[in-house]
C-alpha cells in the first residue's frame, strides 16, 4: 500500500512509519517537515497535498492534543485553536481525502482517552476527542466506494510520563509498541467505524 | 428549587416545564418567547440572562438538532451553524453559568443518541453530541461550590415519527414520558458526569 502519514516526524508517526516502512510505501507529511508540506488546519492546503499525491490507499493523522484549560475563565471561543487543528483539520482530511483516496482506501484518525476518561484541566481535550469518535462512527456511513475509517484513541503514552505524569495521576501509561500496534491494525485490518482504545 | 429551561417554549421543554411545575418555579427563556429572551450563540446574551436571574438552583437546556448534512460536498467550516448554538451554546452556559447558579446547582443539557447510534446523512449533528457527552464528563470533574452537570441523550422521539421516522428506519421510538423523565431524574436525583440515554 502507498500510506500517507500526517505528523510522521512526531514521536508517534516516526514510530507508525517504521512499523509500517518494511511492508508499505510512506509518504510523510507535515506542517514544517516531512516528504510533502500540509497545514491541515488550511482545507487549501490538504487539498493540494492530495493533488500531489495520487494513488494513495492509505492516510493516517497523529495529530497532537493541546494543553490545559482554564475551566473558570474561559468560553468555548478559547477551545478554538485546539478545534481548528485537532477536530476540523482531521475531519477535513477525511471529507477532501475521501475524493482523492483508492477505492477502499483506509483513514486512520488520532482521537484521545480525554473523552471517555477526562481529567482535571483538560476540557477542551474531551470535547475535541469526544467529537472525533463520533465523527469516526459517522463517516464510516458515509464513505464511497469501500473506504473505510478508524480511531486510535491513546492514553497517557509511556513515553510522556515526565511531561504528562503529574497532571494523571493514577493512570496507567500505555506502552508505546501497543499504541502503534493499533495503528497498524487500522491500516491492515478491514475494520470500519471503530475507535480502538489505547487507555493503559 | 428554582429552575431555568432554555428552550421552555419548544415541545420538550413545555412538556419538561409542566412535569417539573408542580414542585419548582419555573423560569422559561428563548429566542423569542418565554419569561425571558436569550441567544445562546452569544456569550453577552447569555451573561446578561444570569444576571437578571439571581439565585438559580438549576439550569435545563433543550437545544434542537441540526438538519442533513451533504458529506460528499461539505467541510467542516459547514457545520458551524449547528456547532455554536447546540454545542458551543450549551457549553457557554455551563461556562458563565457556573459563576451565578447557587452552590449545589445542576446543569442539563441535551445531546443525542447520533454520538452512539448514528444514522447517514446527520454526521455533524454525531460530532455535536459526541463533543457534549465528553464535555458533561470533563465539566463534572471542574464544576465548583458543588454544581453538578449531566445530559440528557434523546433518540427519535414518537411525537417526532411523522417527521423524522423515514431517515432512521428500524429505530424505535422514545416514548416522550420516558425522556421527560430523564430530565427530571437530572434535576431530582444527586447525579453529576452522567448521559441518560434516551435511545428508545
Amino acid at each position: 500500500m502507498r500510506i500517507l502519514i500526517i505528523g510522521g516526524g512526531g514521536t508517534i508517526g516516526r514510530k507508525v512509519a517504521a512499523a509500517l516502512g518494511s511492508r508499505h510505501e510512506i509518504v510523510a507529511a507535515g506542517r514544517s517537515g516531512g516528504d510533502v508540506r500540509v497545514d491541515i488546519t488550511e482545507p487549501a492546503s490538504i487539498r493540494a497535498m492530495f493533488e500531489a499525491l495520487p494513488d494513495l490507499d492509505a492516510c493516517i493523522a497523529t495529530a497532537a492534543s493541546g494543553g490545559r484549560d482554564d475551566f473558570p475563565a474561559m468560553l468555548a471561543a478559547d477551545m478554538l485553536a485546539g478545534l481548528n487543528g485537532k477536530l476540523y483539520g482531521q475531519i477535513n482530511l477525511v471529507l477532501i481525502g475521501q475524493h482523492f483516496l483508492r477505492d477502499g482506501g483506509r483513514f486512520t484518525l488520532t482521537s484521545g482517552m480525554l473523552s471517555e476518561d477526562p481529567a482535571p484541566g483538560f476540557m477542551s481535550g474531551a470535547v475535541i476527542s469526544g467529537a472525533l469518535d463520533a465523527f469516526v462512527r459517522a463517516a464510516a456511513l458515509e464513505l464511497p466506494r469501500g473506504q473505510r475509517v478508524n480511531a486510535v484513541s491513546p492514553g497517557m503514552v509511556e513515553d510522556s510520563l515526565s511531561l504528562y505524569g503529574e497532571s494523571f495521576p493514577g493512570y496507567n501509561a500505555v506502552p508505546m509498541g501497543r499504541l502503534i500496534n493499533a495503528y497498524v491494525k487500522t491500516i491492515e485490518s478491514g475494520m470500519t467505524g471503530q475507535i480502538l482504545r489505547e487507555h493503559g
